[in-house]
C-alpha cells in the first residue's frame, strides 16, 4: 500500500469480520482482511484484542486513521452497544448517532428500529441499504430493497432514507426445519447413505416446485403447505433427496408472496436485491416465478455504506474524498 | 377382572403405548396399561416382546382374545407397515384394510391419505376421528374435526367418513423454534436464571396477544410476523419471559386463520376439537379469539375408534356387543 488511506471500514457480524483499508479516492480498496471472528466467535471474547489484531498494523503505520464498524458488533451481545435509530433513517441520521469506542479509534453504526405495529429491528442491513443507494443512486428516490439472509429484510426506501421494513426469518426457519424437524429427515438419511447431493437440475426443479406451491397456496400462507414436503415423499410424488430444495423454495416463495402482497401495486418503486450474489440469485428466481422479472443484484453494499456514513460523519476529511 | 373381555385395543404412537382390555358391553374398559414404549423407544426395538409384555397376561387368561392397534406402529418405522387407505375413508374402509400380524393375534389399522394436490397423510388420527363420531353421532353427517398436536389435522367429515384433511405442523414448528432458534433465546435464558415460568396470567395474556397478532396479520400469514416475537422484546414492548407464549399464540393463531379461511362460510357443519383436553382448550381459546365460540372437546376418541373399527371388522363377535 503506497497511497495514504482515509478510513478503516469493518463489517462485523455474527459469524465473521471483514475489514477494508479504504483510500482517499472515493474509498477504493487498498487492502483487506477477513477473520472468522463473528461476535459469538471472538477469541476469548476479547473484542479489543480482535480489533487490534485486525487493524493494528494499519493504525501503527498511519497514526490517527479512524475506523467505522457496522453489524452485530453494536448489539447487546457485541462489543459496543449502539442503540437503535428510529425510522426514517438515512446517512445523516446514522452519522449523527455513531457510538465512539476504543478511545475514539472506532465508531459503531447504530441499528435501525421500525417502531410500527408490530415493531421491527435491523443491525448491519441499514449500512448495506445506504451502500446500495450509494452504488445505484436511482434507488434513492423510491425503492423496495430486499436483503436475503438468515433474517431477510424488505426495506422501503424514499428520499435516501429507510422509512420502514419487515423481517422474514426465512433463512433461520429453513435451517431449524432442515436440521431438527421431520421435514429434514429424508435429506439427513440420504446424506448418511453417501448419496450426498441431489442432481443440480433436480435440485433446481424441486426449488421451483416449492416456490410454485407457495404461490398456489396464495393467502393460506405456508402453514397448510409445510407438511406437504413430507407427504409428497411418503406418497411417492417427490424424491427424498429433493425435499430440502422443495422446502427452501416453499419458504422463500412464501416470503416473496407475503412481501409482494404487503406492497400496494405500483407503490414500491424500483426493486433490487442486496447481498451475497448466490443467495440473491435464488431470490431473483423466486421473484421471476411470481412474475417479477429482471430484479438487479447489488453486491459490495456493506463497504460502500460504511464509506458513505463515515463521510457524512466527518470521519473522512472532505479533502480526502478526492 | 371378572367379566370376560371382547378385545384388546392399543393406541401405539411415536412416544407412548396405551392398551385397554375392553368388555363385551359396548367396549367398556375392564383394565388398562400404559408404557413409554413409543415406536422410537421400544426396548431393543423388539416390538413383539413389547406387545407380549403388555398383553401377554390378558391373552394367557383369555386365549383367542384379539388385539387391534392404531398409530405409528403401522408406519414404515413401526412394527407392521400398514399402507395408507385413500379418502374417503370410514369404518368400513378401514376395517377392510386391516393388516394382520403376530400370527393373527394383532390387527393394525391403516393410515389415511388425502391424494389431492398437495397430498396429505395421517396415521392414528383416522381412528380418533371415527371414535369422536362414535361418541358424538351428530358429528357424522357433516363436520370439521380439529385434532391438535405435533402435526395438527383439520379433517372434513361427511356421512361418517373422512373426505379430506390438512396437516398443520404447528406443534413441531413451535418446538424447533423454541429450542433451536433465536426466538426461544429469551425463554431459555430466563430458565437458566431460575426465573422458571411466566406468571400464569401473563402467560395467558401473551398467548392471546400472539393469537390476535396472527389474526391482525390476516392473509400475510405468519412469515412477516415471526420475527416480531424478538423485536417486541428488543424494543421493550414485551417481557422476555412471555415471548414463548406469544410465539405459541402466533403459530396456533396462524393455523386457525389459515384453516378457517379454507372452509367456505357455513360449509363446515359442526366444529369439534378431538384430543388431549389441555391442548384442546388452548385451541378453543384461539378459536374464540377468532369469533368461533363454544367448540366442544371430545376426549377418549382413540379407544372408541379402535372399538368401532374392530366391530366393523368382526374382530368382536356380534354377540359380544351387548
Amino acid at each position: 500500500v503506497s497511497e495514504a488511506p482515509a478510513l478503516i471500514a469493518i463489517d462485523w457480524g455474527t459469524t465473521s469480520l471483514r475489514a477494508w483499508l479504504l483510500g482517499r479516492r472515493d474509498g477504493r480498496v487498498l487492502d483487506e482482511r477477513a477473520e472468522p471472528w463473528g461476535i459469538m466467535r471472538v477469541p476469548d471474547g476479547d473484542f479489543a484484542a480482535a480489533f487490534d489484531a485486525v487493524t493494528g498494523a494499519w493504525r501503527a503505520r498511519w497514526p490517527g486513521l479512524r475506523a467505522i464498524a457496522a453489524g452485530m458488533v453494536g448489539s447487546a451481545q457485541g462489543w459496543v452497544p449502539a442503540p437503535y435509530c428510529p425510522c426514517p433513517a438515512g446517512g445523516d441520521e446514522l452519522a449523527a448517532a455513531l457510538t465512539p469506542a476504543h478511545a475514539g479509534a472506532l465508531h459503531v453504526v447504530p441499528g435501525v428500529a421500525d417502531l410500527g405495529e408490530p415493531p421491527d429491528v435491523m443491525r448491519g442491513e441499514e449500512t448495506q441499504i445506504l451502500g446500495a443507494i450509494e452504488r445505484h443512486p436511482a434507488l434513492a428516490a423510491r425503492s423496495l430493497l430486499v436483503l436475503p439472509g438468515t433474517h431477510s429484510k424488505w426495506a422501503r426506501v424514499a428520499d435516501g432514507r429507510v422509512h420502514g421494513f419487515t423481517t422474514y426469518m426465512t433463512g433461520e426457519l429453513f435451517a431449524v426445519l432442515r436440521d431438527h424437524s421431520i421435514l429434514g429427515r429424508p435429506a439427513r438419511d440420504a446424506e448418511r447413505e453417501a448419496d450426498r447431493e441431489a442432481d443440480p437440475a433436480d435440485a433446481e426443479a424441486a426449488f421451483a416446485r416449492g416456490v410454485q406451491a407457495a404461490r398456489a397456496g396464495a393467502d393460506g400462507g405456508v402453514a397448510p403447505r409445510l407438511f406437504a414436503t413430507r407427504a409428497l415423499v411418503l406418497t411417492g410424488r417427490m424424491a427424498p433427496a429433493s425435499s430440502v430444495e422443495y422446502l427452501s423454495g416453499l419458504l422463500i416463495g412464501d416470503e416473496v408472496r407475503a412481501a409482494l402482497r404487503a406492497v400496494p401495486e405500483g407503490a414500491a418503486g424500483a426493486l433490487a436485491l442486496v447481498g451475497e450474489p448466490a443467495l440473491c440469485r435464488r431470490y431473483a428466481e423466486a421473484l421471476r416465478l411470481f412474475g417479477v422479472d429482471g430484479v438487479p443484484v447489488v453486491d459490495g453494499a456493506a463497504r460502500a455504506g460504511l464509506w458513505h456514513i463515515a463521510v457524512r460523519a466527518g470521519l473522512v476529511a472532505a479533502g480526502d474524498r478526492g
